[in-house]
Order: C-alpha cells, then sequence, then structure tokens
C-alpha cells in the first residue's frame, strides 16, 4: 500500500438543525499501517443508517461523535494486512471502520463474514437491519397469527423486511410511509395488506380505515406524532417495538413525548420495550437460518440501495433522512 | 330491611378542571331488594382511590363513570341478602358496590372474602393496592438484588408496599412523597434508603444524588415530570411499571408526554409496561402468601388512614388527590 492514498469523510462540524453537505469535509490522507493486533481493512461498501445522523446528537448506545473526527459508519470490507492471526488477507469483515476507503482497526473489534452472493446481503437483510427487523418482530412483538402490525419508515432496511417477517407469521401489515411509490411497492411488491402515504393523509384516520380490528404491535422506527397516533388506536396487551425515533434525529432534540404515555400504556396494558440487535447476539445463528430460508423461498424480498463513490456518502445519508431511499442504503467505495 | 334508607353519593357532573364538593351529591332512596341471582350488600368500607378519579376522564380498562349515577367504587360488604346460593348471609364480599350504605349487585361481580383481623387489611395489603404493588414490582420490575428501585407516591397504598418489597428483594430504594412528613415516615418506618419531596427538592439533582448507580426500575405512580426526570437516569435495560398517571387525572388530559420517549427507550433498552393487577389473577394465591407471610413477620408494615361516614367520600377522595393520605385510604360506612 506503500504510496497509496486514503480519501476520508470528516464530520467537520455537529449540526445544529439538519444535516447538510457543509457539515462534512473530504480529506487526502495516506493509507495508514496496522500495529500489533491491527488490522487494515479495505472498505467496500458503506452502511447508510439513520442512526448515523442520531450518533451526531450525543451519547447512545455508543459515544456521540465528535466534529474533525473521521465520521463513523458501519461497513463491510476486505482484509488487506491482517495484523493478527484471528484474520487472514481477502477475509471479509463488519466493523465501524468509519466513512473512508482504508481504516486500520483492532482485530478484535471487527466480524469476519462468511462469503456470500450477492455480498451486499451481508449488510442489509443479513445485516445489521435485517436482524434489528427479525429480533424487533419476533422477540418483542411476539406476533401471533390474525393480529394486526403497524411499521413506521416502512419503505426502508428495517420496516420493509419486518412487514414481510409479519406476513411470514400470519398478521395483517401495514405500513406507514412518505411517499405514493414507496406505498405502491409496499402493498405492490412486498404484499403490505395496506399503506399509508403520512405526508399527504391524516394518519390517525387512515389508520382508523386500515386497522379495522385496531393495532396489536406497532413497529416504531419514527417515534413523534405517528407513535402518539398509533397509541391511541392501539389494543389491550399490544406491544411496540421501540426500534428508532428517526423523527427526532435531524434537527433539535424534541421538547415533547406523545400523549398518552404513560396513560394509554396502564389504560390498555401495552408493553414499550426499546432494543439494539446486540441484546440477542446468542441468537443471531437461529435468525440467520430463518433469514436465508425466507431469502431463498422468496418470502423475504431484499431491496437495496445502492450508491458509488466515498465522496458521495454524506449525500446518501443527507438523502435518507429525507426519505429518498427504498429498502437498504448503502455506498459503494471500492 | 323494610322502611329502612340508603344514602348515595351521586356524582353531579363531571369535573372539567379539579374535583371538589360541588360534583358530588348526597341522596337518600329506598334500600333496594335483590332479584334473581342478585345480592343485597351492606357496605361496610369503601377505598379511595386515585383511578375513581381517572374514570370520570373517559373509557379506561372499564366504563366511564356518568354525571347523575351513583359514584363507581369498591368497597368490602357483608351479604345481607343473598339471592343467589353462591353466597350466604354475613358472608364478607368485595366489589363495585358503588359509594352507598346498601347495594345490589349480581352475585357474580362480587368475590367472596376470607374472614382476617383486622379486616381492613382486605383493602389494603391483601386488597387491589397490595396485590397491584407485588404484581407490578415483582412481574414487570423483575428486582434483582443491588439494583436501584425508585418509587413515585411512595407514601400511598401501593406506593409504600411496593418499597417495602423492594427492599425484601435488596434493592437500594427511593421514593419521591409530596411532604417533608412523609418522606420522613418512608425513610424512619419503612427502611426507604432515601426519600425525595417533589414539592419543595428539584427532583432530577434529588435523583442524582439519591441514586447514585442510577436508576434500575421505576415504580411509576404519577407520569408526568417526574416519570421524565427519572426517564433521563434510567440505566440500561431498566424497566418502568407503569401502573398509574395521577398528576393527569384531576384535570384536563395532558396536552403532551414526556421528552425522552421513545429516543431513551431505544438508546437504553428499556421496558416500559403498564399492567392492572387482574392481569395476574391466576397468581393471586402464591401473592396473598408472600404478603402475609411479610405482614406476619414485619417486613411490611401496613397503614391505613380511616376516614368514618359515608358523606365524607367525597372530601375523602378529593384530599387523596391533593396528597392527604399516608397509606390506604378508605371510608368506614358501618
Amino acid at each position: 500500500m506503500s504510496g497509496s492514498k486514503n480519501r476520508q469523510i470528516i464530520l467537520r462540524e455537529i449540526p445544529k438543525g439538519k444535516l447538510g453537505q457543509e457539515h462534512f469535509q473530504l480529506r487526502e490522507s495516506d493509507v495508514p499501517r496496522p500495529g500489533a493486533g491491527e488490522v487494515l481493512v479495505k472498505v467496500r461498501y458503506i452502511s447508510i443508517d439513520a442512526a448515523n445522523r442520531a450518533w451526531m446528537q450525543g451519547t447512545t448506545y455508543r459515544a456521540a461523535v465528535k466534529a474533525g473526527d473521521i465520521m463513523s459508519g458501519y461497513s463491510l470490507g476486505e482484509v488487506v494486512e491482517p495484523g493478527d492471526t484471528r484474520l487472514k488477507k481477502g477475509d471479509l469483515v463488519f466493523g465501524d471502520c468509519g466513512w473512508q476507503e482504508y481504516a486500520v482497526r483492532p482485530a478484535g473489534e471487527l466480524n469476519r463474514l462468511p462469503g456470500l452472493e450477492p455480498v451486499t446481503h451481508l449488510l442489509s437483510v443479513y445485516g445489521i437491519t435485517g436482524l434489528t427487523a427479525y429480533f424487533g418482530l419476533t422477540e418483542i412483538g411476539a406476533p401471533k397469527s390474525g393480529e394486526t402490525l403497524v411499521i413506521s419508515a416502512a419503505a426502508g432496511a428495517v420496516g420493509s423486511v419486518a412487514g414481510q417477517i409479519g406476513k411470514i407469521k400470519g398478521c395483517r401489515v401495514v405500513g406507514i410511509a412518505g411517499s405514493d411509490e414507496k406505498c405502491a411497492w409496499l402493498t405492490g411488491e412486498l404484499g403490505f395488506d395496506a399503506a399509508i402515504n403520512y405526508k399527504t393523509e391524516n394518519v390517525h384516520k387512515a389508520l382508523q380505515k386500515a386497522c379495522p380490528d385496531k393495532i396489536d404491535i406497532y413497529f416504531d422506527n419514527v417515534g413523534g406524532e405517528i407513535l402518539e397516533a398509533v397509541l391511541f388506536q392501539t389494543n389491550t396487551k399490544g406491544r411496540i417495538i421501540c426500534c428508532g425515533a428517526v423523527s427526532g434525529y435531524d434537527g433539535e432534540l424534541p421538547t415533547n413525548g406523545p400523549r398518552g404515555i404513560p396513560g394509554l400504556l396502564v389504560i390498555n396494558r401495552i408493553t414499550m420495550r426499546g432494543f439494539i440487535v446486540s441484546d440477542f447476539i446468542e441468537r443471531f445463528t437461529k435468525a440467520f437460518q430463518d433469514l436465508a430460508e425466507w431469502v431463498a423461498t422468496g418470502k423475504i424480498k431484499v431491496k437495496e440501495d445502492v450508491l458509488e463513490g466515498l465522496e458521495n456518502t454524506p449525500q446518501a445519508l443527507i438523502g435518507l433522512l429525507n426519505g429518498e431511499n427504498l429498502g437498504k442504503r448503502m455506498v459503494k467505495v471500492s
């Protein structure tokens, strides 16, 4: 690698309002060399996730990203120079390599992945978003056949998989998304029973129409007003899967929470539970088996939205926060 | 009973703001006679519960009370005229007999209670409030020794029992209550590790001081700002027991919920779960055994706040909503 250059995206400053190009900066540096126990990784695909924006708001389940740092982000990469016996050249790995072409990481912070085709599935249905959909719905949602499942950000990477798993489990599945095109895709391609465009419809009324037996499970990716609308139509012993709160990520932190909390939780004996996928790490093997079977039999259709070029990573995230993507967004770096 | 009179408290109108005497009216009528399958009950003690006020706000886990009706309320009574073979004269029963001296109820809606002394314990530690404390804490809170448990309305009927069960389970127990007298009682008599007067202290700062290891379990009887303060100091995998929302009962319905929902639930993988005690009816026998043993061995001290006279029932509820009571409030009717 001597003489090669590494391109990196720096988070220039922490956005106060909406995230924009001005918050990022492209930088060129030398390709770093791994020390003892470290590995040099060539990044192939960077995963674009709403959580990237949440990391800018403060400490979450990980430390906040800081101004001046290489922007953090999960990616799929290839081992170029293993400085550790656990990995060898050519191994496919997953980890937080940051938004750059080459990264040096401690070997212990990288997960070796199996080779499969297409390799991008390792970031979508078999990656964090697919596993999040799987564990959120099956473990926290505990769906029973005939129940009504509502999903927000339903055309996103997590929502689109969660909805299809809901159909496999026999639920009536209603998706909420931000465009007529997305809604048509959910009902036409993915088999959702109904879809609501929250930008043009009154969500409360549309839910009443789409959920004649009210709501048993809500897979919440957004929080805010949609969570409130769902809460007021949730059945006794309903479950709310708190997966994300993207409505509050791209700007100031929300100044209030949804009405009906905790009152409706008591009255209707509702459970709300937050989770992150690593809580279920002991059961990943079973999840991979189930997901692979559902993909192989066509019960889960995988949609990926792949952009190209490291320099387009900031715009990829900005666009995702504005609802551009269908399915799992990622950036192909090499 | 022929010729006897029955005194009843009517809910004259549904309060829009705070509940007052003007919303009630005392009425005299004839003692009713039971029909087939019905039972005439002489009411002995009426249970005064914050939930009585919530029933005026609309449908909850039961139908709303309506203007012009006899005010609803649970009580302990004695069978005077059994119109059904399942009950006999002199049996002690529990049910929603309303705020009156005599009530006719379908036999199937009354629960026969064992005779024990003092009989008032059937409305406190062995009644709905004691069982609510027991199941809320043990089933939803799932306390582990060494964890920190915070309880709001801690000097009330539910909170005071929940806190003592928390001590039995080895928790650090911090109570939040509305007077220095209550706080002194919690720490001095009941063995709470700390107590916070929310009327005179900054709850957020006081919690930081009282909970050096932050909060693992919150037994929430109040909702509102205190729930929000706790949420921001709850540990990863914390549990919030949603038992009541009394801060929102005595007035208009709250216009917003606590900040941090759902964001903090996701980040810290917190579970919030609402319940009512009847969800656990299959396990009541075990609960009675545990509670009786703890009472017998002095591990639970039972505090009752007994007022006298049906005519004082409205003031008993108004006072409870204003935080007058220590322990379980009830009105002795006969």
